[in-house]
């Protein structure tokens, strides 16, 4: 192992110390002791239990001062306002790392708050840094380092390997460890991050970085908190090659509308921390097993750097299991891809007949470790795959020596294998885990680990990005501003004029009738709603006429004073019409949105997200995303909408990512014509003065 | 067991012979001796091969004829050509079930279709019932009947229970049996239906109903067959009070467009099958081992007979396991709901202290018998919940004498609880199980059973309806004989005349201008594509003008002679437009549809499908089903539409179920007032004599 400081503190102690440790080796603060024992940590370890004189049958020390060293890495196993006691004299004393296992700060209110705040001073003391509070611990089954109070590692042997979890939920690290247990999956660490006061989750992993046998991380998400941390983590283990799998819950939840624009309740805060994983590289899993399983699959599959259908073989001894596999494939995405009849005719040739089929099935024959041999050499060497599902059957269970052997040794090659036995076959997957073969135990867990490791994108995050949010809030200007704005970055707009009530006796406008009146106030979001939209004016008495009803209609409706109107060409119909919005997200900084106009993009949750700016290709890409806007492909022979130039539309937006008092815009409707994009309609809210840096 | 007599000779034979017995136990034909001595089968066994004098130590019989008496159950695993002369041979003797391992059938082409026309015309010259051919076997775990090639029987102790088996994969049964395998879960009897020839699944799962150790039914279907013995199982099944989980493969399929109007690509094959499923009150799971857990919690949740919104609660010692609980189920639109602040207090003074929240926390206290059992209780008792779901964290892998326990204890109450382990936990599943409480191994299964329970609705299923497809290709009618059709029905349809192209001089109609002018004929299907409509014609002379460019375009464009158009009244916008359409379905008989018109629903499978005859409760249903339908119901401040209208026009299309020669029709579009719904557009297809009987 060859670590940053902190890293070694964290995961290669030479020193401990349990600040709280019980007598009693079956309650939570005595289980360090016996786990430590149990696990054969090599280094030394203190106890401190002021009101006895030793536990579980060693010396207690009365505090941290009285320890005859300064230990690297200290679990504080007490109440709350003893655990910042301990966290001060750890500081005055120079210890590198403290876990915090107490509860009561942030969760518990202002009271807690406050504690939390003392917390974080007492560590900046000295040169502490914390993990926690309401940390469940830090295990390394490498090296017997089991600073937790989790009951779950009182089992033995901890499997050991190249995954590091860090988790914001503290039975978690317990549980994937029990469901990698007996199938080859091992771990090179495991991390409660806890209330995350000081040391974050993206700090503690971007630590690990340079340890050599951490191969992958698996990260478990509540919420997305200290997201910039995150990102430098994303943009340290893209650079170091390391693959990183996430399962965050809040997949159900409904976006707060906390927004004036359909922009704001559109981009979501889980829809924002799927923009924000794929910049980071990171792969989404949906599956709570997925985090422990796929992983070894990210570790074959390279993050792709654009839109691309993975080329996914399904080979077999069983057709049901197979069929069940393509199911849930297609299911998420990922459609199966049939041999070529050169392909069928060569596998034969070799001893391994399937059908002419979308799925190789081997039948009874693929029981025999010489034709499953031969069937994945051929497929491999195809070059028609990007990775090959073999469907194991009862042999998977019952002889792993023959299918599953073949499998496995069929696991160096360039393209990847991946097995799912039908039953239940731990010591299947054992095997194949041992040989770099990822298994699975579901079809849908299989089905989820391939699509996300399909999915999973090149890293671009900019970490400097993050969390530019401004602090003031954001106040509306009015359309005419708003349009200034867009055209400015280069959002195409439509011309025109803004007339005051007070003068309507003259109307020269610069374009032909007929005009769309628009009310022109910094006071109204949604215009249309209130009466302030007249549409196809034919003339200039129209013109006034709308006007008069706009003024009416706004101050009866919405109490709004107008005393000017904007004055828009009628645009003709084009091919469809489009959202292309932008937001400064406090979790994952400045967004773009795309979707269908109005009601339909709620209704189906239609909705591409990224985290601004985009460049033109991730801008087609979001395009093909939104199902909604097939209509602008032509589809049933309709005619088509120039795609390039929303896609030119989409990247203006986001490059106001640049323009740091902008914090909301959006064009909506954004009219696709056949031959060009214009946005109809503007909204941008801003803060008033440019007080914010990136 | 208490059979019928078919039952008795497939599940508990007192002889058996198996034919194309080999002296080689290794080998799949010479599994079932050795299988049958393996499980301890108390009945007599014979074993066929004429080549032989003995097989694994037993006497060989040269034929089924020379067997010393008539075999209960026989099963051949010989050559295809050797299982018809068998199954003859049976014929004459009398033999009662054959089951056929055999392949070489209808799968492969004409001849083994010839083939199979042979063994069904042999089984038919006696009493015999044939399960398959390409039937893996029959199995029942209580009496060691293992007539049965699939390897994974070989392992002992097959676990007995109430769940039977049915599976058109023959795979399958021998997975599910492992991943039942210590976890409690068992079964009754498992059966690989095979090609169907003669013994369809819902046949064979009819026949053992009576038999009272069977309290569930797991099905695994490769798509609808002998859907009419399926419709008789499933009410009988309702009869019997015994519940039906069903997994269908084909959820990712693209119905193919077969038909000409848009319903009857809407409502593809696995659309339809949900509509069968819900009318035979199955429960669909979409996770493979939720066909094996899921059984437990049908037996538990009572079919319901309309929507409803099932009251749930999670209690937890877990919160990030009882967090990532609720998000999987609201992924599958149940919500999770918080105990009342009166229920909270009640569990704190009974010593289960839980915050005001979402999710009952016991936190580390959960591990306490007693307080798991003071906060079931109360939550139980409360009237707040349907269903309680308990999500364990480490104990239940370490302490199942814990919270497992207490939640064993509690499944006696009227209420039911189930328990997720967030750690593999085989053992508390087991202990659960043995309690009558359902167990889940992944959060994902879990919420797929408890979703699918809630959803499962009361049978309604109508076998006499099934299949009554005609055999005659159906025609186009045109759309004022379609009007007719749908008018007479009751879906309301705007009034309209018929005016011949030779004689438009006079233009006299029963309504006022401006009016809608069609394309009159039976040749179209879609007018508008191929300039057949013309809309907004404000007087006799522009009526004229429209049928002129009819003609001409239609002829242009489509090659189709026009010499008559259709005029109606133009319709004010409404609240909505919507399609709703009937189809007759080869695979489950008649059914409804209704969806958004257009693309839309295309784009976002956004289709409510149900068996038709349907009543006003289901037509609302369907209503709320569809997303895009929202706007209905005055979305967003937007005027509601006329629900009830809508509902009474989806009911009198399903009311088509009746007029056998209607084989499809559609209005498309129904528009949807403030006041009353009415279709603007019809379209019939039907065979042109009343040929068909139900």
């Amino acid at each position: 192992m060859s670590q940053t400081p902190l890293a070694a503190a964290l995961l290669e102690p030479a020193t401990v110390a349990i600040v709280g440790a019980s007598d009693d080796p079956r309650k939570t603060t005595g289980r360090p002791q016996r786990f430590l024992a149990q696990a054969g940590y090599r280094g030394t370890a203190w106890f401190v239990n002021p009101r006895r004189d030793t536990v579980q049958g060693e010396k207690a020390y009365p505090s941290l001062s009285a320890l005859p060293g300064v230990p690297d890495h200290v679990y504080v196993m007490t109440g709350a306002d003893a655990a910042v006691d301990a966290v001060a004299e750890a500081a005055r004393l120079g210890v590198p790392v403290v876990t915090v296992l107490s509860s009561g700060f942030a969760e518990e209110g202002a009271e807690g708050l406050a504690r939390e705040d003392r917390l974080r001073a007492a560590a900046a003391q000295g040169p502490t840094r914390v993990v926690g509070p309401s940390s469940l611990g830090v295990v390394n089954p490498r090296n017997g380092v089991m600073l937790t109070g989790n009951a779950a590692f009182g089992e033995p042997d901890t499997p050991r390997g190249g995954i590091f979890v860090a988790s914001q939920s503290g039975s978690v690290i317990g549980a994937l460890v029990s469901r990698a247990r007996g199938r080859g999956i091992g771990f090179a660490g495991l991390v409660s991050t806890g209330g995350e006061a000081d040391l974050s989750l993206g700090e503690i992993c971007t630590a690990t970085l340079d340890d050599p046998e951490i191969t992958s991380y698996a990260l478990f998400l509540e919420s997305l908190r200290h997201s910039g941390h995150l990102a430098e983590f994303a943009a340290a283990a893209h650079r170091a090659g390391k693959p990183v799998a996430v399962y965050k819950l809040g997949r159900s939840e409904e976006a707060a509308a906390l927004t004036v624009s359909h922009t704001g309740a559109l981009a979501g805060e889980d829809t924002e921390a799927d923009a924000f994983f794929r910049a980071c590289g990171f792969a989404r899993v949906s599956t709570f097993e997925g985090l422990a399983e796929g992983p070894a699959l990210l570790e074959r599959i390279p993050a792709g750097s654009g839109p691309r259908t993975p080329r996914v073989g399904v080979v077999t001894t069983t057709g049901g299991g197979a069929a069940i596999m393509v199911d849930q494939l297609a299911l998420r995405g990922v459609s199966v891809r049939a041999p070529s009849h050169e392909l069928v005719d060569r596998m034969a040739a070799a001893g391994a007949s399937v059908p002419h089929s979308l799925i190789s099935d081997l039948g009874l024959a693929g029981a025999r470790h010489d034709v499953v041999t031969a069937a994945l050499r051929e497929l491999q060497d195809s070059g028609e795959y990007d990775l090959i599902v073999f469907v194991i059957g009862s042999s998977a269970r019952l002889n792993p020596e023959l299918a599953v052997q073949a499998l496995a040794d069929r696991g160096g090659h360039a393209v990847p294998v991946v097995g799912f036995a039908l039953p239940d076959a731990p010591d299947a997957a054992a095997l194949l885990a041992a040989s770099g073969v990822p298994a699975f135990r579901t079809p849908e867990t299989c089905a989820d680990a391939v699509a996300a490791a399909f999915a999973r994108r090149t890293a671009t995050i900019d970490p400097e990005r993050i969390g530019a949010c401004p602090s003031d809030e954001p106040v509306l200007i009015d359309e005419q501003a708003s349009a200034e704005v867009l055209t400015a970055v280069g959002v195409p707009v439509l011309p025109s004029v803004a007339l005051k009530i007070a003068s309507l006796d003259d109307v020269d406008l610069p374009f032909g009738f007929p005009v769309v009146v628009k009310a022109l106030s910094d006071q109204l979001a949604h215009k249309t709603d209130v009466g302030g939209v007249v549409l196809n004016v034919g003339d200039a008495d129209g013109v006034r006429e709308a006007a008069r009803r706009i003024v009416a209609d706004v101050a009866h409706r919405a109490g709004v004073t107008v005393d000017r109107v904007l004055v828009q060409p009628m645009a003709e119909p084009g091919v469809g019409e489009v959202l292309v919005g932008f937001r400064r997200s406090h979790d994952v900084g400045p967004v773009v949105v795309l979707s269908t106009g109005g009601v339909q993009a709620e209704l189906y949750d239609d909705v591409a997200v990224r985290l601004a700016p985009v460049d033109r290709e991730t801008a087609l890409e979001m395009i093909d995303e939104v199902r909604g806007l097939l209509v602008l492909k032509g589809h049933r022979g309709a005619p088509a909408g120039d795609v390039t130039a929303l896609a030119d539309a989409v990247v203006a937006m986001s490059d106001l990512a640049h323009e740091l008092d902008v914090v909301e815009a959006e064009a909506n409707p954004v009219l696709v014509r056949r031959s060009g994009a214009v946005a109809l309609d503007a909204l941008v809210r801003q803060v008033t003065d440019r007080s914010v840096t990136a």
